[in-house]
């Protein structure tokens, strides 16, 4: 290692890895990511409210001997501001929420904590999650948006600012963000992860989102909220013996640097004797698009039933999705969710020896400007039917720009997901 | 009406209508509600904290013409000190949470208050809404449990203390005290209400829970918690044509007053015409207590980390759960949520003409004693499903005590079980 900055760019893994070897000291970690914060913070803008590194170091230091002999040995967590903090505000990034202080961290983060973690700030969310951008840049090309909602968790990784951040998705709110800032982004099957203290957007769809640089940091942040055995050595990577590809067509338009970028990543994983099928879903997962909105706008309007009542302080788009979840008929709601089931067990039974899906992570590279967040019905579908979905970063288009990849998970199988992912990020760099 | 004791006898809807035909005043409501509260709560014990006679007048006449333009005109809820409130501590039966005071309602209070309800208190919830009671006694019968865990909720909707309370199940936690104590308990399908502000047990089983005494008053609540069109007429029942029965031995031991409600309701069925189908289910239904626990023990230890980390401050039946949670295979509880989905389907596909399913509530009348609050199996297999239920009161045993027949109906179909259930209800009183 040449000096402190390079040591905030390793992974989660490979910093606790470093420790473990006496290769650098616990604080040189810290201070390398307060470094990078400083020099790129005022350009990024992914934090919504941070420790200072003086009240940081003084807290670690405070607690040296229990950090030292935790998994997690005092790094810092980046904790989205939808996600609630005992010792920090969480605001929603919404007017309606400002200074609204919880009185107890929500429960993936007291897991974290208790593995030794130190929450170094809130990241920039949305407005509850949904379309509004906040303030954050995309480090990758600050003329473009970072997406959203977990705009600052995904920046603030892929700035590498810190090694670890928290998420949350209920339409592209994890997968979108890290395709656009170049990040690993991986989002939980529904049920798999308590949400507890995670303030809800709607139900049937909400899932907890985590950010990092490399898949063994997911499966270790996956280990400790699941309060399995955990290890900080790099887990085998696992080659899936046939991969079924959902093209963008399948459910909208995607770029021409999209297109070549699944275009490689076929060729790439032919050139390792994998099974390629492609999926003709004729509109099938399209349909899986209106579904999500529909289930969306029907549980938002309830959640945020007490937000609705303050509309004045609701963004458009977010005041339009409550509209059309009062005025739309159940059947349309129930009649969703059963469709989103029934896709599910189609997609799997589509071709048996399946095992994971590839499908670009969004159309596109992320779009000019910061007035909106992106497109995001490439994730719809695969939210809609509540799979684990992870983000895989590695193409770029010919100005260096993140193109994402996402590979889709059987329901509930996170672990199967997160190996193949694994050797598929390595096929990719 | 003879007097003010008698006024709170009335359902919700009932008092909505004496209202609307001038015949009491709302503050004649809330007078005898607290005359009920002032003579019976020192033996039944239904209230962690509550507001005194004077503040809830004085916030009722501070609002009156609010209250008086609303649904709900100003009247009392009750609500399971799981569940949070801005106004009032919310302590989970706990002492870890002493002294716990939100931030703010849960999405189902507020919606209630926004509807004109007033929190009048909130009822005793078991430690956690798991097994250890709290001071709650049965008011059909101060020696007997009331059943847990929203022990509060339903012994003050049994003894005329509130027309309403909101309660929550994960295993049986709605229906075993409604049929203790005599209480319409209403469980809504899985996923079917916002959760948030509900402190989170098990997220694949949590479900909201609705007490009243007339089924019309439940679909009033509904009504308001879904946002759609309210109204204060009784609405029409309906009468199956089809009912399912299953027995207590599908599921396990009853007595012979409990198989002699079954039996009695059966005839009643029969003799309105009603094709009554009985389940011949072998093993499947019992099996899914082992499923339902299963899942329970791995999503409790997880969403209740913080508190595991304070084991000597929890009872040993949840520190039990717990540690089967922590020491069980991953398999176990994937398999365990895959049999439910099964069997849920498979009970469904049983018999296509098959409106809605009866089957006891609970073993037996309630147990003697207030050490425990009952078995809960009969109800574990059908919160597994994810299905709704409801508790039909009517049946005594020869001492006039409550007996709990339920009904259980299709997935997200909770309009039409609650429209057989009034009917039902009618059938037996």
């Amino acid at each position: 290692m040449k000096n402190n900055i390079d040591l905030n760019e390793m992974g989660l893994c490979q910093m606790l890895r470093a420790l473990e070897d006496d290769a650098c000291t616990t604080e040189a970690l810290i201070e390398a990511c307060f470094n990078r914060i400083e020099a790129r913070e005022s350009d990024v803008g992914a934090w919504q409210v941070n420790r200072t590194r003086e009240e940081y170091l003084a807290y670690y230091q405070a607690n040296k001997a229990v950090f030292d002999a935790s998994v997690l040995k005092g790094l810092p967590l980046g904790v989205k501001d939808i996600i609630d903090t005992q010792e920090m505000l969480t605001e929603m990034g919404s007017p309606i929420h400002v200074g609204r202080q919880p009185v107890e961290d929500a429960t993936c983060v007291a897991l974290i904590r208790a593995a030794g973690g130190i929450v170094l700030g809130k990241t920039v969310t949305t407005e509850f999650a949904y379309f509004k951008p906040g303030k954050t840049k995309n480090p990758a090309d600050l003329e473009r948006t970072p997406g959203g909602s977990s705009s600052g968790s995904a920046a603030a990784i892929a700035d590498n600012m810190v090694p670890m951040a928290l998420g949350s998705q209920t339409a592209a709110s994890v997968i979108r963000p890290a395709a656009y800032c170049g990040a690993i982004g991986y989002v939980g099957s529904r049920g798999e992860f308590s949400l507890r203290g995670g303030q809800p957007l709607a139900q049937s769809l909400d899932s907890l989102g985590l950010f990092a640089r490399n898949v063994e940091d997911i499966q270790l942040l996956r280990a400790i909220l699941l309060r399995q055995s955990v290890s900080i050595k790099a887990n085998k990577a696992v080659s899936p013996k046939c991969v079924m590809v959902c093209h963008g067509e399948c459910v909208g338009e995607t770029s021409t640097a999209m297109k070549k970028a699944t275009e490689s990543a076929i060729e790439l994983l032919k050139s390792q004797g994998v099974q390629v099928i492609e999926l003709d879903a004729g509109n099938r997962i399209k349909d899986m698009v209106n579904h999500h909105i529909n289930i969306m706008a029907w549980e938002v309007c309830r959640n945020l039933a007490t937000e609705s009542f303050e509309e004045e302080q609701l963004s458009d788009p977010l005041a339009a999705l409550m509209k059309q979840g009062l005025t739309m008929d159940r059947s349309t709601y129930i009649n969703s969710l059963h469709e989103t089931q029934m896709c599910q067990e189609w997609l799997w039974s589509y071709a048996p020896e399946v095992e994971v899906v590839l499908a670009p992570a969004a159309p596109d590279i992320a779009p000019l400007g910061h007035s909106a967040t992106g497109a995001p019905h490439m994730s719809r579908p695969w939210q809609a039917m509540g799979l684990p979905v992870i983000n895989v970063p590695g193409m770029k288009d010919e100005n260096g720009i993140p193109l994402g990849l996402q590979l889709i998970g059987k329901y509930r199988e996170d672990d199967a997901l997160l190996s193949y992912a694994s050797w598929f990020k390595e096929l990719l760099n």
